[in-house]
């Protein structure tokens, strides 16, 4: 167990360090900046790399709410899930810390928004809260979709990490305008700890509304593959 | 049946979901917006991702251009033609109301072009009819053609996601200016019956022309690969 | 042969239709244009998707460098050369019509570079003949490598597509500024009789280079890969 | 051994070539460049393309750090690292030779930095001495992590290429601005011994870092992956 828990741990350290650091640190560099598209593939490139890495290790989850999600759909055991989300969690912190430390060394270092997830006034694009929610539901429910869906036995063997990468890009495409785009709790939580306020009262969202879409997903995929083996521990 | 037909649903939802919200809500962001090069990756994205979830349950098609043309090749069985395409429309209709409901909960929004379709006037490009029409024609008819050949016996297995979803994003790189791209008869339709006016008027187009390309694709396919068999169910 | 050279011709019209239709009518679209990142994305895309649906047919060389490379390093007969390279020709001079008749279809189209391929005062970025030509010969030369080990019986079944359509990419992400990148004779030749003088007073360095480049990298393949089994039918 | 040397020289000509080039040639360009999102995927696809090419060959390290990597981690002989490092540079300095001759035949050419890594003054967005320290040590450790893992032999086959190259586009998606991305002693060398000063006195940290969090995962993957069978060979 004690392998599976360190690869959860270092593979979300890498997707908080990786999407939120190319935000953080590029993407609004002056003039060569990688924009909303660069962060985009930052994010979805995380979870690709990891999951090839680690996938056969401990099935990359990354994320609480994927976690979840594979409970509800009867792909993973539900006694598992505690310490999964436990370091989850926890790498996303010390993702948030290691950058902190990188972002620092710059003159005129300010902190802001540290890509932490917001909604109205905290929202890149001032959407309400009800978009938000919204979006964080409909995002993670599909999100959980094409990963329920690319690790089922009858899906092609070795591609399921394209799939589940490209629609985490995908889902960045969509939806950084109106929260930042989480669909993973613990992304939230790492920055979140470090701006505290306003990102700390919002965070709530990013728990519910991401597990929310997650089981949802899952509950359908028994009757959309009705069929299926288990087949996410080695994808 | 409904297994299929659930899955077609949802894939053309999250084709126009993602495509189109992509455009939407982040393709001219102020300063850091996707562009027209992220809403390309986007559209791709939508079907890459789908076809690897759902291939394996309806053939992932998510376009009435590209059930008709698999027909006309003899990929598909002409009787579960029209259910497809009916779901398909609806999963589009049902696609932009969920987007309306995120994109209108902005301070100051207006609806605007919401990514519908169309030529002349309301071409982002200000291009004419003509050009619209040969250039959906064209770009539905390759389109088809790599759908038709990567999902022959002799390709290479379980790559056809990867090839057919970026076929669409280099459509939607070509072909953005003229038409918007549409290339999918069911794409076309969610936004326009938001948009209304102009939209619905050159509505046909967009069914003709991608219904034209394709189904010339699907008779040539017959003379390029005499010696198919079929494979597009299970990808 | 017929269905070889008819999947040549219908491929090499999408790569310079796709490629450089992408530059001509989306690359400098105001404010939200792809720039130079889409239209290097668009011509490896051009190649990576017809290489799945037309690589079981005819190999899908879409260039003649390549073609005339392949030779050079025992991979492709030479008797069978000079018919690809003709279809090749004529399916990137239709590629240039078909564009033609799109573009024109704009309120004050102009033809413009209609991104043919030049040097010194007409090279996008100034560049001089010699850095053309160094350029041009060294982007085949590993162009090339990348076919022939790529599709070597050792490498990876099914892998090559998206290898060598994404060295495509990159060879365009390099040397766009200096020559609007060729690396392929028939891709030069389409667009350089739309735009006629100065294109065709240089069209010489975009077959010589190439071929050049290509030919030292077959000659050099067969020393890499000494113990090589034709593999590039079959990809 | 030639083979392998040759082929470890070319493709680490290729990546500095490729990557550097990108940087120099079309990063900045005029309104259209490629800037840090293009920069990034054109040191990624080097890889990327190389790996698929040659990885059947050498390996396809391209790395002083990943060759010291994949011997502390149990996948690489002891006795053929020097060999393969020193091909390395003599690679990366020829790709900054062909790239001198490419980029200065241009009216008012100036070399700047020449893509060359710094800190301080000489980072990109001034980031300190620490920040670069921390950021390579990091990025390095994944790297290696990635490819360690991706190349073990119960990850899925034929796929590492793809994991490992995009690995390369994410470290640059989010650490340009630190250091310019090195991750790769060989890659600083080549261009440092063109630019001369700040940059060659600066160069000792993108030999040091690198080296020290590819050993840090090299030991760490032998806990993560007890059962390895070596697998980096015939990736």
């Amino acid at each position: 167990m004690s392998r599976k828990l360190t690869a959860e741990f270092l593979g979300t350290l890498w997707l908080v360090l990786g999407g939120c650091g190319s935000a953080v640190l590029a993407g609004a560099f002056p003039d060569y900046g990688i924009g909303l598209l660069g962060i985009s593939f930052a994010f979805g490139l995380t979870v690709l790399t990891m999951a090839y890495a680690i996938g056969h290790v401990s099935g990359c989850h990354l994320n609480p709410a994927v976690t979840i999600g594979l409970v509800a759909g009867g792909r993973f055991p539900a006694g598992e899930a505690v310490p999964y989300i436990i370091v989850q969690v926890l790498g996303a912190i010390a993702a948030a810390g290691i950058l902190y430390v990188i972002a620092s060394g710059k003159p005129g270092f300010e902190l802001g928004g540290f890509a932490a997830n917001g909604y109205g006034d905290h929202s890149l694009g001032k959407f309400s809260l009800q978009s938000g929610l919204v979006c964080e539901v409909v995002m993670t429910f599909f999100f959980l979709l094409i990963i329920l869906g690319s690790t089922h036995g009858k899906a092609p063997a070795g591609f399921a990490p394209i799939a589940i990468g490209l629609a985490l890009t995908l889902i960045h495409l969509i939806s950084i305008p109106v929260t930042q785009t989480s669909v993973n709790p613990a992304r939230s939580t790492g920055p979140a700890l470090f701006v505290g306020g306003w990102a700390l009262q919002q965070l709530w969202l990013f728990w519910v509304a991401p597990i929310v879409g997650a089981v949802v997903a899952g509950i359908l995929s028994r009757t959309l593959w009705p069929d299926d083996t288990a087949q996410i521990e080695g994808r």
